[in-house]
């Protein structure tokens, strides 16, 4: 497992944990009044213990890096200097992390990689280093730790189970 | 193929194709300075005409009006009725649909969802019809409309493949 | 949360769990020599405790027994009766589950379609019922389970760290 | 579009058109009585110019070149050389290949990829060389090549919608 490895990586790359942690507490906070920031860290940090993710992180990464030193291959190399607009591998990448915990965080990374804010806009405006890959992942781990905190919030399940156990009988456990 | 099912489909479902165009508008404007409806009419007719999407619409607005009519088992019915936050199949069925014009997508898809303007403010605004999976499924029609333009745009590319060509020769085609 | 719910549904369409283990086993077996099926009924168990996967088999069986009752909406209810071949929601379903322990499922999943043994023969040879979502469902939920089990046997990843650490330093944790 | 730089990649790694084609053959021939190699051939073609498969297989095979000449940061470059077997990026990007004609090649790729015949048995034996993206991505070509033949014969969907005529009038198009 590469936890400490991943987080090192990040930092290296100008993002701390805190930073993708804000992402989750922005988006999480609207619906969630007792939120706190202690619980969107805990959540980033599950979600880069995931074996998926981390994966993903360190091959968007040595990507970043080596078109940086101008180590890949062509037109890769190219690909990666222009931020190609249609180049959509960082975005499939992304896609990985987003599923382990469901479908409902692509709502999320969307909304993230078009708004652009906190350290996203940050990575966006570094114009010496190539982040054709991080700033992506970055709102992928985001959406997830808040699709994560969201299945923690059953709220409206305990409203809809209350209504559906009312209207016939106990079908759930 | 069910072209012109989906397409009146879609319109007893309170959805013209025009509407789906001026989310795709909406998106691409600030991009592309010549656009005009016209092609994002074009677009989104193109889209409709895949079978992959074809049959997420009709699976999904099938759902739709099955929930409304009360005829699906519990707890399907429940969870469409009170649109539960944590269902992700009508997320799953649209990124079918995504899918087909590539990955850049996403990240449209997302944004649409989130900020919920023109028709799929309509779609959500009404309250005796339910519409868990039909304002997904046509966030993403424009959303892969959307993408479908980006790709026939290819300035970027233009510029990337002729800095490319200084540089190192013509691998591409 | 559905799992008493999901299980009762599958036992209800002719499916056991341990049927599901024993296509984890057989898919596992050839490389973990102490496997026993206790553990891949475990892993089972596991995955349909994952609110992703009850939702996409509560709603690929809904539109099975819908089918069987004729009470869908045409063409949906043509496509489901004939199992056209060409109608790929069931596998964007399955994918759903698939990817609830990575994306590693995915070899698996398409082997065990294609290879049709045990329960998945039964399903396939059941003509008086519907199963154009069950069959593929319970191919994702044992792809899962089996997906589950190959992570919690780290032997190559054992040899890989030491191999590493030998190499280059603790980067791992 | 790369599409000659892909074909040439292809062929520099050690896989010539024919020999995908051959993969689509095995996989459509039990089905489609009249098939020929010819149009095997295009069809791996179609799917070779799509700018979504051609990004795909670009990144694939450059991360499998980087590793050859030991240039990938660690863990990476020892993940690739001992093919971490729960390593899934290869599987992901080539999850985006199949997507682009739609989820039914979903089930022929996993087949490809546990049966492992023909070109892919080849890449497998290379023992010199490092070929963690290249198999999959060949049989992902492959299965979107080979769903791309199944949509070409409507044979299905014509009893189908001759059916549904007979059934209730005609909603097709
Ligand atoms: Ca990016
Ligand atoms: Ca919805
Ligand atoms: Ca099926
Ligand atoms: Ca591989």
């Amino acid at each position: 497992m590469f936890y400490q490895h991943v987080v090192q990586c990040l930092e290296n790359r100008g993002v701390k944990i805190e930073e993708i942690a804000r992402l989750v507490y922005e988006l999480q906070a609207p619906y969630i009044s007792e939120l706190e920031m202690e619980e969107c860290i805990e959540s980033v940090q599950s979600v880069l213990k995931k074996r998926e993710v981390q994966h993903a992180i360190i091959t968007g990464i040595s990507l970043d890096q080596l078109a940086e030193q101008r180590l890949l291959p062509e037109p890769l190399q190219t690909i990666m200097e222009v931020d190609e607009p249609l180049y959509g591998v960082d975005e499939i990448l992304t896609l990985s992390i987003i599923h382990v915990y469901g479908s409902i965080g692509l709502t999320s990374f969307g909304y993230l990689d078009k708004d652009k804010q906190g350290i996203l806009r940050k990575l966006n405006n570094h114009d010496k280093q190539i982040h054709v890959f991080l700033d992506d992942l970055v709102a992928g781990v985001a959406a997830a730790a808040s699709a994560r905190i969201a299945h923690d919030y059953p709220d409206v399940e305990r409203y809809f189970t209350d209504r559906a156990r009312d209207q016939q009988g106990s079908f759930m456990n």
